[in-house]
């Protein structure tokens, strides 16, 4: 939700407008004005059990009944449609389910506009009626947009399915879509007014898709989370066969840790720079050369392994620049390694890497702000990182994969999948 | 421009987060930034003089040079292109030029995605080289909504060579294309740092388009500027006729007056709910059947076209409910009869306006929060107009019209063109 505030001081501003002596007949105005933007993420498990209002109190606001627009992963649909059938009716909730076969090829405007088709069949009012995202981070960043666009923002709650939703597609500010051969490049900053976490939902996930969360939860651990790492170093193997169940062992209760740390992280990452205004993010380590590792490799690698990529690459980077010590790269490395994630793609090239951080710097303003890790929970920003380091990053990464395989005689990249 | 504010106080929200009682495992958090928005409206004469640094020092924020990518209006490229190349040149400027033959009719996100084909082909960087939008409100709101889309929102800059574009469409907030049917369905609020308003460029407006214009600067005249109303009703046939270029003489006089007092009047409203936080808008006068009026009858009606005929409308409406006295109906379609502007339009069939008015009551989240003057220069919102309200007020209005035309013997709506 977003409001603004009482703005009477500041619109005396306009009624006091300035005269330009530079021209005659000039005139100036500045409009000013402050916007709130305040919204709740929260971990809520069993979600579509009729005994737990939250999911009800979320989508009603309290009062019942009411129609709500629901737009739906296909496989979410076909594993909690039932589910969540009986919840709704049992809640007095009218509603309609818009189901989108979401993944990274058509997070496109054409699907944007199918959901905006489907907002504008149901009737969404502008303001009181949140559409409700239920998938992964694909989904949830392209109901976002929609939800963005469709009369200049309408309200959105997002209940994220997946790993990579709940701890960073879907508790930031950003929806997105690919255009042509480019990641996100169209999008707004529009978060919604609620996220439901519900770790239960990961149960029903493939560890594919669940060790591409746990490269996010990686890239929060290695910027700024020592204990997050060990966490990940220690049960990595455990958190990926258990689905991330919070329980009574040892990797049950890790499970429900690793979950909060993340999110933690990232919302503190996140909140002092909303609307990005600084282009130094530490969260975007891992997300210099993958978005066009991830786009030119589709679709070979979901998000999150080719940010893994981009992560090995730079922490040896890191290593060649005494960021990181020989001990602290190979534990980075065991631990990608421990999560089944690819370290490399036969797409890195030197030329393809290098128009990678070309577009990045263009995103980032004509700056690199590489933000590099320090150690093992820290990071530094560095602006002068040459073709000559991330090609020579990029050979020292394939010979230790190369190592790594010598008795195996396989093709050059193992996906881990 | 936008900035955050310092928020670190408001960032420990994100650490102190609240634990949820009500469901075991259940963690919240809240998330809160505010975003201060600013940007600057001016009126520059001869912006295309060479001795006129104020547009160069608008494009290069005084650091030449420069590289900057144009997205221009077809027309205005042809009668100003020349101009603005010398300008640039002269100025040490590289550019490129976008054209965009820009109408209502390709007001939709296929012309949004020409024109990001074109910062892509330019190579924009994200923040410090904003994109220049030359042209009438349908080409700022298109470049607008495709600046606020890249890279989730890139600087911009607009130059309105139309009426409409000088004192409403470039000088809001807001930017739009049609969807489907529906006018303005998907957009942003994306203002541009800076609008430059040079009056110089009306002079070669065909008088269409100019009183396409006069329609909203009656709008404020209506709603809240008796005195701005007086201007148009005494200088109205001069201002269109003199192009509403300034002057020595009495409508050369009014004409920068009239220019002044309704970006002043339009600002005023549009500053303190800068995000249409709240729903009930003075300026929405005009604006509650006409989106689909003007829809419909595309490409018959201009934007103001469609405006007038909804506060020809809504001024009948208001005149039965006895907020406005005959004389002062006389003198407001008076004025519309001056400017040559329409009343009536052959679309505007009872079903019609009613589902014209069910739209809008969508758009204002379930109220119909119609403005309607009260006297001349005030206004007042209602939420009860009835479909027979609506029906004798679009009879008596054919009524007035036809007895106007008794002697002439023509169809049943003059254009005014």
């Amino acid at each position: 939700m977003t409001r603004t505030k009482s703005l009477s001081r500041r619109a005396d501003r306009v009624a006091d407008r300035v005269h330009d002596e530079a021209t005659e007949g000039g005139a100036v105005w500045r409009v000013s004005a402050l916007k709130e933007v305040s919204y709740d993420v929260m971990v809520q498990p069993r979600l579509l059990d009729p005994a737990n209002p939250a999911l009800a109190r979320a989508v009603t606001s309290g009062a019942a009944p009411v129609r709500r627009l629901i737009v739906i992963d296909a496989t979410v649909a076909s594993l909690y449609g039932e589910q969540l059938t009986a919840y709704l009716t049992g809640h007095d909730v009218e509603f309609r389910l818009c189901v989108i076969d979401a993944h990274e090829s058509v997070k496109v405007m054409a699907t944007v506009f199918e959901v905006v088709d489907a907002m504008d069949a149901f009737g969404v009012p502008r303001r009181h009626a949140p559409v409700v995202a239920m998938g992964g981070g694909v989904l949830t960043d392209i109901v976002g947009l929609a939800a963005s666009l469709y009369r200049r923002a309408t309200p959105y709650i997002r209940i994220p399915t997946t790993l990579i939703g709940m701890i960073d597609a879907g508790i930031g500010s950003k929806t997105g879509v690919n255009f042509r051969e480019h990641k996100n490049r169209l999008g707004a900053y529009h978060p919604s007014s609620l996220t439901l976490i519900d770790p239960g939902f990961l149960s029903t996930l493939d560890s594919r898709h669940l060790r591409n969360g746990l490269a996010e939860i990686l890239k929060i651990a290695l910027i700024k989370d020592a204990e997050l790492f060990d966490l990940l170093a220690t049960y990595g193997a455990g958190l990926v066969e258990q689905r991330m169940q919070p329980g009574e062992d040892a990797v049950g209760g890790a499970a429900l840790t690793v979950l909060r740390r993340a999110v933690q992280g990232m919302l503190e990452e996140l909140q002092p720079n909303l609307w990005e205004d600084h282009l130094q993010r530490l969260v975007d380590f891992g997300h210099s050369f993958s978005p066009t590792i991830e786009m030119t490799a589709l679709p070979e690698l979901l998000h999150g392994e080719a940010v893994c990529v981009d992560m090995a690459l730079s922490s040896v980077l890191a290593h060649h620049r005494g960021l990181l010590s020989t001990a602290e790269l190979d534990r980075v490395l065991d631990v990608m390694r421990v999560l089944h994630l690819p370290v490399l793609h036969p797409v890195c090239t030197p030329e393809l890497l290098r128009g990678a951080l070309a577009d990045t710097v263009k995103h980032r303003d004509g700056r690199q702000h590489l933000p590099l890790p320090q150690g093992i929970g820290d990071a530094v920003f560095v602006d002068d990182v040459t073709q000559h380091e991330v090609e020579a990053a990029l050979f020292a990464l394939g010979e230790r994969e190369r190592a790594m395989r010598q008795p195996k005689v396989r093709g050059p990249v193992d996906m881990g999948v």
